[in-house]
């Protein structure tokens, strides 16, 4: 999506430690009329899919999630880091290694939410390693929902998630895959 | 607003020690046509408001601005809870106390994304005691940005919260207003 990398190359900065930052427009601040861009760019490469639900988890996939649901007019569901009071009753739930925060936690959805009729789209901002869509493919496995796709933002393809989720067959769209960045480049797949 | 109250009866469940549950529809499962018309009622009573930036918190505000901010065509932050490894440079902070989960928490945002020349609309899905809330405001206040008001979906009129933030004020508008609560009945503000 050329809209999407042009915005990584003006406004994305890379750090040490292979973190490139784009908190101005996409995880921190969000620009809305980008991120409706980025929903419809979904829609269109995902229109052949039956879409009944949106899973993402919290939290900066809920507002990409968000605005992308209404343009396959189906609800949002967001798993949930950790264990919280307000949510009682049955769970299904995941372990997700967090690289980022360099710790464990359970991701966890209602299962009244999720159910073998749902034919399920994911999305995130971010894919690295792949463990949190990992943890959502995990979760929409124990529901017996049919998985469609995933949606991403952008996929770091020096890191193994975008292949080990394409070699489980998953159908995988990300909208921008920087294949390597130095602090004064950024080479993005074709 | 009425389809908002509606939908409250229809599908909130109240639980013991004051948890009234909206799980269904807005955060956990997300009715995003309700809340796109959540978002239209936002922007009709704060539309006198120069508003430049729309600030929340993460998790569950999160979705419901982003698709408020399209009605307002401004840019969404959101202020993330506990310090993150991929968050530096400067930062706005303040201690907020959760009663959901138990403990206090720092709520940190980026300063560069807050300034003395915007203008801001905070928004959230719930205010009970306003700890969240006063959190932000707080933020606002340190930023030197003008607060114009701010929008909850749902206020639990029998917390204090509401009252100590207009005591301060805030232009405050709720969606809906939770008067009273039992297993059985379920009272609004007029």
């Amino acid at each position: 999506m050329q809209l999407l990398k042009d915005r990584i190359l003006k406004d994305g900065i890379v750090k040490p430690g292979n973190i490139l930052k784009v908190d101005s427009f996409l995880n921190h601040q969000m620009d809305i009329t980008l991120i409706n861009e980025i929903g419809k760019e979904f829609k269109r490469r995902f229109a052949d899919c039956p879409i009944t639900k949106i899973l993402t988890i919290e939290a900066s996939g809920i507002g990409i999630a968000c605005i992308a649901a209404q343009y396959f007019d189906v609800p949002v569901i967001f798993a949930k880091k950790a264990q919280s009071l307000n949510l009682d009753g049955e769970m299904y739930c995941s372990k997700v290694e967090s690289f980022t925060h360099k710790k464990v936690y359970d991701v966890i959805l209602s299962k009244k939410f999720l159910g073998p009729e749902d034919h399920v789209l994911l999305i995130d901002d971010f894919l690295a390693n792949g463990c949190a869509l990992l943890g959502l493919i995990d979760i929409v496995k124990e529901s017996g929902a049919t998985l469609e796709g995933a949606g991403i933002v952008i996929e770091k393809g020096f890191q193994n998630g975008g292949q080990k989720i394409r070699d489980m067959g998953v159908r995988l769209e990300s909208l921008a895959i920087v294949d390597s960045m130095t602090d004064d480049s950024l080479t993005f797949r074709d």
